[in-house]
């Protein structure tokens, strides 16, 4: 039985990408678990942009990490010793594991912990994934704030990334033409051809701003922004009168002290609605997206897929990859 | 009899503010009045940040000004000659006149003109400010996109301008706390001893942040923007969660190439909802919001000022004196 509970700390904030000094691997005993309290070992992370905002000092919607706290995560782990009337020795759990090997349950609330059910078909990395905050991200951010109708034109930035990829596939399923923005003709592809986006546009072409035009001959009713800064920009000046702009992520800015900005002109002019939104808002629907996206998948409508890092030491890393575009659907690191 | 008619014309787009070869002045016959049409003299003119929006070659909700066409204007006009069967000789009426001494009234629909009803105690410049397209822009903004409700702190910027102090004064009657940033003493002072707003914070002071954080003490659940750029973000970063913010005007960012650019990071983290309005949505109600106003007016509830600029030569300037924050209350052009 191993005794030792890796964990990456926050020790320095980040400017610009994570540079070696700003995580670092410490090594503690694994905590003892007393009454009320389960052991897990935590098998992946979730990696998401949210997590370079969370090392910020800057304002948002949870407390900042603290320097010399384990870098929060969430991520998926199996219990292995339990004295907590809730979960049992093998249960598979999601919550914030943080970035360690080891998590100890405690107060379940701010830990956001659930047991996952065991459904055919559906595996562990789905719970991360589409059945996890990414999909219930998609479904509330797209379905509550943006309010697709059928025949309308969606544009989703970040395309193939977590989100983005499973905005577009609710926006099919309901009936919208969807124009999907990334940042390589493999990611296009894949949105075009497996997911069935109507049409896709790589933003690091030099005449992106014309195939987006293109795209969205009868403009755009909605929005669903991932990226921020000149990517918005661009889907704004395509807006229709009232069109509804959903601002999900700002991921062009999280790394530049200079965050994504934008112009509000178009607001005015098309007479927009802009929503922010956090799934924290939802949480007493969770259930009822988790049916709705379990059966989409299931039944073949909804697709999903995973970038996957391989090793605890290369969590840190594998943050960047984000930044980098270096992923395709979600990412996520197996320990 | 006068001949002539003289008339400011659009000869080059400006870049910054109102340069000498920006509007030329120009003469031109007094049209002849054919049946169905009527001829009216123009007393005053509106002066507004928006005809700076359209003298620009940018996307705009009206087709922009044309090189060599009379710049547009709302005015207020005085019928002498009618063939027209709703206006008679002596009416006085108010649309777009333009910037010219006589205008002939033929398809009313474009021109948006209307007969001023005669009412005691309401001016001829009642009806170009608070019974105007500034009271009905501060009317349908606030009370139809921001939703005040009493308790609610509302902050409102360029608000010792025409729309923001009559912002102001409705939140007052519906129960805010209202906060006004404006560019001087005197303003401030205005708003606060003369309006009735809870406070009021001069942009200019280099702790103005620290001020506007004071007066508003529970944060801020309604921004009515006016200004945009470094304005606005101070006061996103004030917003409450769930806030609203009415964007009505960015008058900061019209006399500058680059527009006035703000972050969308607070409308995620704060879930936001960020709406652009025109009161051309709300034309059907005009009757409606005029007579509320009106009443307000004549009860003392709502105050007004202008500030009246004499000669139509001087119109040009007067312009600039709303982007260089010369005028309290309603800036108006009396021929």
């Amino acid at each position: 039985m191993p005794t030792i509970n890796r964990q990456w700390k926050l020790a320095n904030r980040p400017t610009g990408l994570i540079t070696p000094d700003v995580l670092q691997l410490s090594e503690s005993p694994i905590p003892t678990v007393s009454d009320g309290q389960a052991l897990a070992r935590v098998k992946y992370f979730s990696i998401d942009p949210t997590m370079r905002v969370w090392m910020a000092d800057v304002a948002q919607y949870m407390p900042a990490v603290t320097i010399g706290e384990v870098m929060r995560a969430f991520g998926l782990a199996e219990i292995i010793e339990s004295r907590h009337p809730d979960f049992k020795k093998g249960d598979k759990v999601s919550g914030l594991t943080g970035f360690q090997e080891y998590v100890l349950l405690t107060a379940a609330g701010k830990q956001f912990f659930q047991k996952l059910p065991s459904i055919p078909f559906l595996s562990d990395v789905n719970f991360l994934n589409l059945l996890g905050v990414t999909g219930l991200t998609a479904y509330f951010g797209l379905l509550e704030v943006g309010k697709p109708q059928s025949g309308e034109t969606l544009v989703v930035s970040a395309a193939a990334g977590a989100t983005g990829s499973v905005v577009g596939q609710l926006g099919k399923i309901h009936g919208c033409r969807v124009v999907g923005i990334a940042g390589s003709d493999e990611k296009c592809k894949w949105i075009k051809d497996d997911l069935g986006f109507d049409a896709a546009v790589n933003y690091k072409h030099p005449d992106w701003k014309q195939q987006l035009a293109a795209a969205t001959p009868k403009g755009v009713d909605i929005n669903f922004e991932n990226v921020g800064g000149e990517v918005m920009q661009a889907v704004l000046d395509r807006m229709n009168l009232h069109g509804r702009v959903v601002v999900c992520g700002l991921i062009s800015g999280y790394t530049k002290q200079d965050p994504g900005l934008a112009s509000f002109a178009q607001v005015i002019v098309k007479r927009l609605r802009v929503e922010g939104f956090l799934i924290l808002d939802y949480v007493s629907r969770f259930m009822e997206a988790g049916q709705k996206l379990g059966i989409w998948k299931m039944t073949g409508k909804l697709k999903s897929r995973e970038t996957i890092v391989k090793g605890f030491e290369n969590a840190p890393e594998a943050i960047n990859m984000l930044f980098r575009g270096d992923n395709i659907g979600k990412l996520i690191v197996e320990l």
